[in-house]
C-alpha cells in the first residue's frame, strides 16, 4: 500500500465558506499537531480558501507570535480568509486544478487541509482525486466546518454547538424581553439554515432549560401558512404571547420558500453570483401575520450574528474543532488520505465522543437533515431525543481575553506571502 | 420643613419603558438599601409599573427566594413586567393619580420609586406633585433607567454601559464576519436610538480599541443619502469593504426620517398605539444602496437584541444600576422628594463617579442629545472626547451563573399580590 508509505513535506491548511466561532480552533489544532511532527517541514496558510491556492499567496503560520496563536481559540471567523470559490469537475475542466499541483510541487506541499462545509469536502475530494491522477502524493483531508450541521460523515460539525449556545441564549433574552409588558406580543425570530434545521431546533433548548420559543419551524416539515395565523390568532386571543423560531429556508407543501410570498411587495434578492438571496422570511411572515392579526409584533433576523458570536463560544465545540484538526494531521502523518475528520459519539450515559475516518466521495455533496426522530408530530417542535442530542453540544463556558471591556482578537495581516 | 420629617412606612418600586441588562440591578439594589432601615416596613414591587399600581397588583419583593434576587442581578428585562401607560396631566383629569393614592393609601406607602426613562420621568413628577397636593406624604425618586442615554441630569443613564458594550463588541464580530472574503462586502448595522445617537455612537469604540464600522450615522447630524452612496462607490471601488452603523432615527435636512424612503415600496407601519415602527432604516438603505451599487450588501437589525442580552453586562454599569436604586432609598429615608437620582462624574483621570440629585420637574421631558463636541466634522465618526466618555461605561466584565450551558434567570412568576 503505497499510500501508507510516510513522506515529509510542507502542509497548508485553507478555510473555505461561512465562518464560525471556532474555525480558528481547528486553525490552532493544524499548528499545534503539525509542530509535533518531524514530517512536517512547513506549516503554510492559504489565504481566502481555494482561491489563495489558485494565488500562491501563502503564508508562513508558525510566524503567528504566540499570543495570536492563543488568541486564535477565541478568535471568530476564518482568520486566514474564506472563499466561496466553486471547483468545476477536474474531468471537465483541470486549469484550476493544475495549477494547484504547481503551487503544491513549488513549496513541496505534502499535506493538505480543507476546513469548510459541504461544497469544501467537495472541493477537497476534486483535489485528492486530481493529485492521485497526477501521481503527486500529498494527502487531503476534509476538517468539517459548520454552523448548518449539514454534513454527512460525522454525528454533529465543530461550530454548530456554539452557534447553538448562541441561538439558545438569545432566544432566552428574547423571551425576557417578549413577556415584559401586559398584553400579548408575537415575535418571529429567524434563524439560518436553508435545508437543513438544525440551528433552528437549537432554540428549543431555551425552553427545555428555561424558558423560550413556543413554536418551531424548519425546513424539514412543510410550512403552512393558514395554520400558522390560526395558532397566533388563538394564542394571543388567550393573551399569551408568542415566539416563533423560524428557519430561513421554510417552504410550503408545494416546495415555495415562505421568504419568497413577500415577491408580490418586493422583488426577490440576488445576490452578485446571482443565488436568490434567501433570508426575508421572518420580515415576509412579520408582513402577512401583520395584515391578519391585530396584535404587536416585530420580526428579528439573528443574521450573521449567530455565526460570528465570540462571547458564547461553548466550550465542548471548540475542543472538538481542535480536536478534529490535530486527527487530521496525525492521520496524514501516519499515511491516510481523502477522507473527512467526523465525531463519533459513543454510546453510554455520559457524553463522549472519538474522531472517526470518512472517505470523502462518501461524505462530499450530502446535506444531513433533521431526522424524523427529532422532529415533533404537531409540526413546529422538536422531540426529547433532540433535546438529548443537542444538549452537550453547547456545554461548557469559554472565557474571553479582554481589553478596555472587548475582546482581544488574532489579526494576522502581519503576515507575508511566502515566495 | 415638614418634608425633611422622618416617616415610616411601605416602600414601593415599579420599573417602566424598555427593558435593560441592568434594570434588575437596581431593584436588587432597592430591595438591599430598603433592607437596611427600620423605616420602611413593607418592600412592594408593582407588576407591570404604573399599570399595576393602578389595578393594586403589588407584589412583596421580601418573598422573592434568596437564589432569586442574586440572580436579579445577571437577569436583564424588568423582572416586575414594564408598561408604557402614559399619563394625563392630573390637572385636566385626576382619576388615575386619585386611584394611586387609594392604592398608596391602602397599603401605607411612604416611598415610591419609579424606574424609567425620560417619559416615566414625567409620571414620577406628575404623581409626586399630586401626592403633595393631597397632603399625602410619599416621598418618590425617580431612577433613571434607559439604553438610550438621552435623560437630563445624569452624566449617563444605567442601561447604556451594558447596551454600549453589546454594540460595540458586536461591531468588531461582524468586522472580522465582512471582511472574511477576497471582495469588498458593505453591511449596514440599525443601532436603536430614535432622536439621540449615544448608542450608535458606541460602536466607535469598536474601531478605538479593536476593527469595527468605518461611518457612523447618528440622528444629530442630517443625512445625506447622495453623499453617503458616493462614499460607499468609493470605498468598494478600492477593494475595501465597509461597515455603516446607523441610528434608526436618522433624518435627512428636511427632517424627514431615511426609514421613510422605503415607503414608496412599502408604507409605514404603524403600531397598536398608532404611533409610526420606526426600524427599517437599515432595510431601507439596504434598498437604496442594492439599486445603485453592484456590490455584495447586507444590513442586520440590532433590534430588541441590544436591550436583553445578558451575556455582556457591563460591571460599571451594573454596580452604578444598584448605586442610584441604594441612593434613591438613603435619599427619601431622610426626608428628600421628588428628585431624580443621576450619576456625577468626577474630574480627573481615573473614572470615578457620584450620585447627585435633581428635581424632577428639571429632568423630566428633556432629552439629551450627543453634543457637537462628541460628532466628528465629516458627520460620520465621533470624537475621541466621546471615546474618553464612553470607554469606561463598558468596562468590566460580569459572570452570568449557567446550567447546561445556558444562563439561569430570575423567574419571579410564583410571587402573588398582595391583599
Amino acid at each position: 500500500m503505497a499510500q501508507l508509505e510516510r513522506i515529509r513535506g510542507a502542509c497548508l491548511i485553507a478555510q473555505s465558506g461561512g465562518p464560525t466561532p471556532v474555525i480558528n480552533s481547528s486553525l490552532y489544532g493544524i499548528i499545534k499537531a503539525a509542530s509535533r511532527h518531524s514530517e512536517v517541514t512547513e506549516i503554510y496558510g492559504a489565504l481566502h480558501g481555494v482561491s489563495g491556492i489558485l494565488r500562491d499567496e501563502l503564508v508562513d503560520l508558525r510566524m503567528i507570535t504566540p499570543r495570536d496563536t492563543e488568541l486564535l481559540r477565541t478568535t471568530p471567523s476564518s482568520a486566514l480568509g474564506s472563499c466561496r470559490y466553486k471547483m468545476p469537475e477536474p474531468e471537465y475542466d483541470d486549469t484550476d486544478f493544475r495549477r494547484i499541483l504547481e503551487v503544491f510541487k513549488k513549496h513541496n506541499i505534502r499535506f493538505f487541509f480543507y476546513n469548510g462545509g459541504n461544497d469544501s469536502m467537495d472541493t477537497c475530494n476534486k483535489i485528492s482525486r486530481f493529485m492521485k491522477n497526477s501521481g503527486y502524493d500529498c494527502r487531503v483531508m476534509g476538517i468539517p466546518k459548520t454552523i448548518d450541521n449539514d454534513i454527512y460523515g460525522t454525528d454533529h460539525c465543530p461550530g454548530y454547538g456554539s452557534a447553538a449556545k448562541y441561538v439558545a441564549t438569545t432566544m432566552m433574552e428574547l423571551y425576557r424581553d417578549v413577556i415584559v409588558y401586559d398584553y400579548p406580543q408575537i415575535l418571529i425570530v429567524e434563524v439560518m439554515g436553508r435545508n437543513a434545521g438544525w440551528l433552528t431546533g437549537a432554540s428549543a433548548l431555551a425552553s427545555a432549560y428555561g424558558k423560550g420559543p413556543d413554536l418551531i419551524y424548519m425546513p424539514e416539515v412543510p410550512f403552512d401558512i393558514e395554520l400558522f395565523l390560526k395558532t397566533l390568532e388563538k394564542r394571543t386571543r388567550l393573551g399569551q404571547s408568542v415566539i416563533a423560531a423560524v428557519s430561513e429556508g421554510i417552504r410550503d407543501k408545494d416546495g415555495i420558500f415562505i421568504s419568497e410570498y413577500g415577491s408580490l411587495d418586493s422583488p426577490s434578492v440576488r445576490d452578485m453570483f446571482g443565488n436568490i438571496q434567501l433570508g426575508g422570511v421572518g420580515a415576509t411572515l412579520e408582513q402577512i401575520v401583520r395584515r391578519r392579526l391585530k396584535v404587536k409584533l416585530r420580526s428579528i433576523e439573528l443574521s450573521t450574528l449567530q455565526r460570528c458570536a465570540s462571547t458564547l463560544i461553548s466550550a465542548t465545540d471548540r475542543a472538538e474543532a481542535q480536536m478534529v484538526a490535530e486527527r487530521a494531521v496525525e492521520a496524514v502523518v501516519a499515511g491516510e488520505n481523502d477522507c473527512l475528520v467526523g465525531i463519533k459519539r459513543l454510546p453510554g450515559e455520559d457524553y463522549r465522543v472519538e474522531t472517526q475516518l470518512i472517505p470523502l466521495r462518501e461524505a462530499a455533496n450530502f446535506e444531513k437533515k433533521v431526522p424524523d426522530e427529532y422532529l415533533g408530530d404537531d409540526g413546529h417542535s422538536v422531540t426529547k431525543a433532540f433535546i438529548d442530542y443537542a444538549s452537550p453540544l453547547i456545554a461548557g463556558e469559554v472565557e474571553i481575553p479582554r481589553e478596555n471591556g472587548l475582546p482581544l482578537f488574532a489579526d494576522l495581516s502581519y503576515l507575508k506571502c511566502v515566495e
